[in-house]
């Protein structure tokens, strides 16, 4: 078991990852200075509810000493809502909740932003922690940003708040689907990518397509979370440096959009990476080999790094309303070598252009 | 025309007061780094809408070329909900906000709250800007707490979100009702009974019933607002130090829930402090004379001293249910002197109950 400690803007709180983590929130509760006797609020989904790792969670807490109760909202990205969060409230108001106690969020991101957003705004805020149950969430539960969607778009509510604590209990993630771990894994690469080449050159030299063991995945989301965590404790109000996190999410999500979710936010992120990684071959920033070596390691994991058949003046679109861009130079992260990216403002969209139809011609 | 700077854990930002304030906004925007071509939504309500100080407000962002429109939600504090926020978040994504354009809330402490509370949460977070109207506003817009109501209660959702200024056109002070302007004293004199005694005594030689012309007023309100800020600065999030505000409160906010708010709020805390200097009093905390000095202070503003007839048990349940009160030992705010308060953790119910019942038979 690890600890990673994260300094944000108001105080320094713990991602602890391992085996057996959630058998021990009673104690990683102390810890952190939670008085017995605080309420626990567990938000959490339908998917997740059934699974065993829910009772180590709820009997860690009884014989700890922390009353709890357990609220269910349905899987999926719907339930990031307003309507939603109005029903968590008011079961937070029913459950006696007061500023003291605890919103605990158990499950991927969408329990993680949603529950994030409640606690932050319940009484002016509560205290929050996330319990990440996907791979993916290695990612989401680190640096505080937490949201709900409005009609017109994702995370258009929200607020930078930061956990009292992050358990990641990496047994949780032996139930997941395939799908979703590959997807996950699309992160893990990205955070080697931009910052890590040792965790890259691991990953290259021993594909991740299954989970494996809690001891052997340890050292890997460790190394994984350490790059995110350096990069939201130099920025955690998303004012500059944090953009380098966006390698791969801007012809990504844009893609991701246009297949309307069918491809999953990782499959999406990684042809992003494949075709920005070119952009940046075809500017002169990365070599070949490093963009043909980025290339085999996502598809090595099952990812597809290909853009698939579409209208390139809707993914233009698309693009041009990213917060990011506000005019016609656009601004991209682009790898320059493994472990090392940069912050380019000045790409023209007929750049993009170019590998978008080169990639769906599969050139 | 005051500058007061006010310490968030953010960043520093101005409190503007004096007259004529609002004809400055755009060059007041400019001040504090608002770049030209920012959008700026203005927050307001139905009553404010059609003062005249409106046109000096929008007439100075168009000249100074800042892009605003003009939300306006009904007055009152059924505004504070939820659905209202929806409904504006709406109009900001119709208005093409982006996270660097402006909320500014244009009102008292309702339009403040929501409009906040609005600001705090759209895309994580946009700039806010507070104008308020009113002379209660002098409090609620410093300190950066914002919310909305649940049908359980007033302010269960919200944030700690600093504005990034507050812009006190004192002029429009002089379009208030009476009623709302003797409320808007009873935080005023509640300022200078719990840090300023030269504040208190300006009061007492000459009591403000109505609202005077604003060179009158900004020495007094410049001084009102020091209390506050001295004390958020040392307390942004209301852990401690931020207690003292709560004077006249704890009893007040008790009978004003007992009115069904007939009672406007500062004619209730102006009972709640008459009653909180009788315990201390008793206590032997307060002398006789400055007890007095206090009440005859509060009636010569216009303000009641005397708790209206009602059930004790009420009051109490009201008491008990408060964040602060978690068993048999009150926490109470009481004065000690003019100037100075103390927070007093060990009040019994029966000590409460002694004051108001002796103040509801008149003694």
């Amino acid at each position: 078991m690890k600890r990673l400690p994260v300094q944000s803007s108001r105080m320094t709180y713990p991602v602890v990852v391992g085996a057996d983590v959630l058998a021990q929130t009673g104690e990683q509760l102390q810890e952190i200075g939670i008085k017995t006797g605080t309420k626990i609020a567990i938000i959490t989904d339908t998917t997740v509810a059934h699974l065993p790792f829910v009772n180590q969670l709820t009997e860690s807490l009884e014989s700890a000493g922390y009353p709890f109760q357990t609220l269910v909202v349905p899987a999926g990205d719907a339930s990031k809502s307003l309507d939603v969060a109005y029903g968590l409230y008011q079961d937070l108001i029913s459950f006696g909740m007061r500023r003291q106690d605890v919103v605990l969020a158990l499950g991927g991101g969408v329990v993680g932003d949603l529950a994030g957003f409640v606690a932050a705004t319940y009484l002016r805020g509560v205290p929050f922690i996330q319990a990440p149950t996907t791979l993916l969430s290695h990612d989401s539960s680190i640096g505080g940003k937490v949201g709900i969607n409005l009609p017109q778009g994702k995370n258009l509510i929200g607020a930078f708040y930061p956990p009292r604590a992050v358990l990641y209990d990496l047994n949780t993630l032996s139930y997941l689907p395939e799908r979703q771990w590959v997807n996950g894994m699309a992160e893990v690469i990205k955070h080697g990518i931009i910052a890590d080449a040792n965790l890259f050159e691991t990953l290259a030299a021993n594909p991740l397509t299954v989970c494996p063991p809690a001891d052997e995945l340890e050292p890997i989301l460790t190394a994984a979370m350490r790059v995110k965590i350096d990069v939201v404790e130099g920025d955690e109000r998303e004012a500059n440096l944090r953009q380098v996190l966006n390698l791969g999410h801007t012809i990504g999500h844009a893609i991701e959009q246009r297949s309307n979710y069918s491809l999953g936010h990782g499959e999406a992120i990684s042809i992003g990476m494949a075709l920005e990684a070119r952009l940046a071959e075809k500017r002169g920033l990365l070599t070949a080999a490093h963009r043909t070596l980025i290339t085999s390691v996502l598809a090595a994991h099952g990812l597809p790094t290909q853009a698939p058949a579409d209208d390139w003046h809707e993914i233009k679109k698309l693009i041009e309303v990213d917060k990011k861009h506000k005019s016609d130079a656009w601004t991209f992260v682009l790898p320059t070598a493994i472990g090392q990216v940069q912050i380019v403002n000045d790409i023209r969209p007929q750049e993009v252009e170019d590998v978008v139809r080169e990639s769906m011609k599969g050139v």
